[in-house]
């Protein structure tokens, strides 16, 4: 490797962003007698069978290969003293780009997924509002509708970070409570604007029609901004697990309140105190104080690969890849350290211009088999840095166990071996 | 609706595509006694079934709802003379958004599905190269990648509006041989410099490992600008359906160039000749001569609802949609007309900004009982217009079967039946 001309920009092997594409690679495959990523000159000349004969024919409902049935979320065991709730997470080792396919994005129940039939579930939109409105199904999808790309994290994500020992976990296990979709829906503006609000009405109250009866509580002047009401994801009906027939949806914010299954938005004058914003979601302070409500999910990013449990196989040219994004815009720039914070480097950012969308990042490492510490930084349009994990928790205490978005460190060793480490 | 202060855009009922937005409808609601959807003031208080007890956990592969399982793909009947060969074309009318979920992605196969092992699969390059490589999907995978947002088109997509008597169709048999997607991959230009171009190079072809050795010639400066080796699709490894493990993507080109299940890319100074660019896939004109290489797709539009084989329930305001698309750009404008054609009205447009890629497109509309001929008309980032149905014969004329990209007109009657028609 040593007569390659790749430029280093940081410290323990990354190397100029740039080198991603094909302009910055020129000439140095003319140089180099081996591939850069372990491509080899030896051809086989065997036909495979499956160039031999006729596969299957096209079909009306698509699967995946079966060498990829591996992939799969991690859910937790079932709880009998809660029955249907829990978590799924996506795994984002195995992923690439920005978008979760469906059937892959993470899962958050509290009482599990009810099997709604569209024909039988309404909407009702009532409280402080001059027509009380009810909607059934087949309305809604008369109505203007919007298409966005966002991101969806549970406000549980990463929480093992808060603890005082670091997790033997991959990058699944830690951070995979977050997704990436394209949502359409209508604007909660627009139905809101027909129900008529009245004078005092300052909160929405949303309710799913799931066996836990969740309920959220959000300032109607947030509610009357991004938020809408999600009909589809990712071009189909919501699944069941996202909320079918209908879920509400707030850009950039802890994923519980975009409450699945929605049946009912109530204006009120306050927030309704519902059980799952006083006994979860709050972020308990070290003066044993709460706060309440903590909606915009923090600037953060998290580098998939190579990630906890995973093992470099050989010395080498890597692509390092994460994914970033912020609750409260874009994400502008995300720096990656192979050295535990001392030196950075720019990595290259591919967003598709979307605001409170996962943005995916990559800069190129080269591995000499030495010991490194793998980090990334997001910085979001608003200027917010994501801090380093002993920063966010002298701020923010740890007793709590929401709204982590702290650096993460991932050790290599001499061996190859990847770890989550805190550094 | 008589009281309702919409601005009217264009004849036969087309609105100000600001009402798309809460603010346009804001007040409209508060005047009107009943909702502009559809929406009534009845409260249901019974409680479902699915909201007295739990439903199933979170799991590691998720499904859609069973009430939505009649969205499929439209698959034509097995031919036994060509065995594995056909399409099948994606539910426009069902889908939302700009993003095509895999399991509904269109497809085309000449000779069925191969059940890849990407363990035992490799990418040869040769020919005018310095090194002949040999890529397994291993090496592959640590190559730096692109994610980029493009659309998919078959060149056949339409091809029965060339005929002289309109089909009667529906969106997905006329036009769903196209679909978005997110494709992650590595730059073909980056493995083309590792392995050397040498001089005299000004071709690239292409074979696919499935058993019809689909092969197909792409001039090498295409080859060297946004081509990419896709791996991933949507987030998660291709479809076997779509290539898996890998394929040629040609943003904005006709399908069938992007070779599904690559296998092999020879450098040379002249086109291959492939049975695919001879006995298919060529453009017929009037003196019997063909065109032999038609790349790009043309600047084209369809709405997706209301469509073709529809029919409305019931008069008042509906959200006319679809997408737009162009081979050549961004898709900078999309007029809707209610009139076949005599007066027109811009729609909102949401794109993500991705060049190449698909673009949805709003507009409200009126419907009060009486006849109206639906089309839309896109123009590009080159500032090309999609032609009418008689001037693109006109020009290419009707021999040919390959890409039409004509405006489409779907004809609504007093009864509210949606059809396909020339207008």
């Amino acid at each position: 490797m040593s007569e390659l001309k790749l430029e280093k920009v940081a410290n323990n092997g990354l190397i100029n962003r740039r080198h991603l594409f094909g302009l910055g690679l020129a000439g140095i495959g003319t140089l180099a007698s081996t591939s850069l990523f372990g491509a080899t000159a030896g051809l086989n000349l065997e036909i495979p069978g499956w160039s031999k004969q006729p596969g299957p024919g096209a079909s009306g409902y698509g699967a995946r290969s079966r060498f990829t049935d591996d992939m799969q979320r991690l859910a937790g065991n079932p709880d009998p003293f809660y029955p249907g709730g829990g978590a799924s997470r996506s795994p984002l080792h195995q992923l690439q780009g920005s978008i979760t396919p469906n059937s892959l994005h993470f899962e958050r129940h509290h009482a599990g997924i009810p099997d709604i039939d569209p024909a039988q579930h309404n909407l009702v939109i009532h409280g402080l509002v001059r027509n009380p409105l009810v909607f059934s199904y087949e309305d809604l999808l008369r109505y203007p509708m919007v298409s966005k790309i966002y991101f969806l994290e549970c406000s549980g994500n990463s929480s093992t970070l808060f603890g005082s020992t670091p997790a033997d976990g991959s990058v699944q296990s830690i951070h995979g409570l977050v997704s990436g979709a394209e949502w359409t829906g209508i604007l909660l503006s627009t139905l809101l604007d027909e129900a008529g609000i009245r004078s005092g009405a300052s909160w929405i109250n949303a309710v799913g029609a799931d066996a836990a009866s969740m309920g959220r509580s959000i300032p109607l002047n947030r509610a009357m901004d991004d938020v809408m009401l999600a009909l589809f994801q990712n071009g189909e009906p919501l699944r069941p697990s996202q909320g079918y027939p209908m879920r509400l949806f707030v850009p950039g914010c802890e994923g519980n309140i975009s409450v699945k299954w929605l049946t009912q938005i109530k204006l009120t004058s306050e927030p309704s105190q519902f059980r799952d914003e006083t006994s979860k979601y709050t972020d308990t302070r070290e003066d044993r104080k709460s706060l309440q409500f903590t909606y915009p999910m923090g600037t953060k990013s998290t580098i998939t690969s190579p990630s906890g449990q995973m093992k470099l196989g050989r010395q080498g040219i890597y692509q390092i890849t994460g994914i970033a994004w912020s609750g409260h815009g874009n994400i502008r720039r995300v720096e990656v350290s192979a050295d535990g914070g001392r030196t950075w480097a720019d990595s290259m950012i591919e967003s598709h211009q979307s605001v409170k969308a996962l943005a995916r990042f990559r800069i190129p490492w080269e591995w000499t088999g030495g010991n490194a510490v793998l980090q990334s930084r997001a910085t979001d349009s608003h200027g917010n840095v994501q801090p380093t994990r002993m920063s966010l928790i002298a701020e923010k205490g740890n007793i709590g166990t929401y709204h982590f978005h702290g650096i993460q460190s991932w050790a290599v060793n001499a061996a190859g071996d990847v770890t989550n480490v805190y550094a």
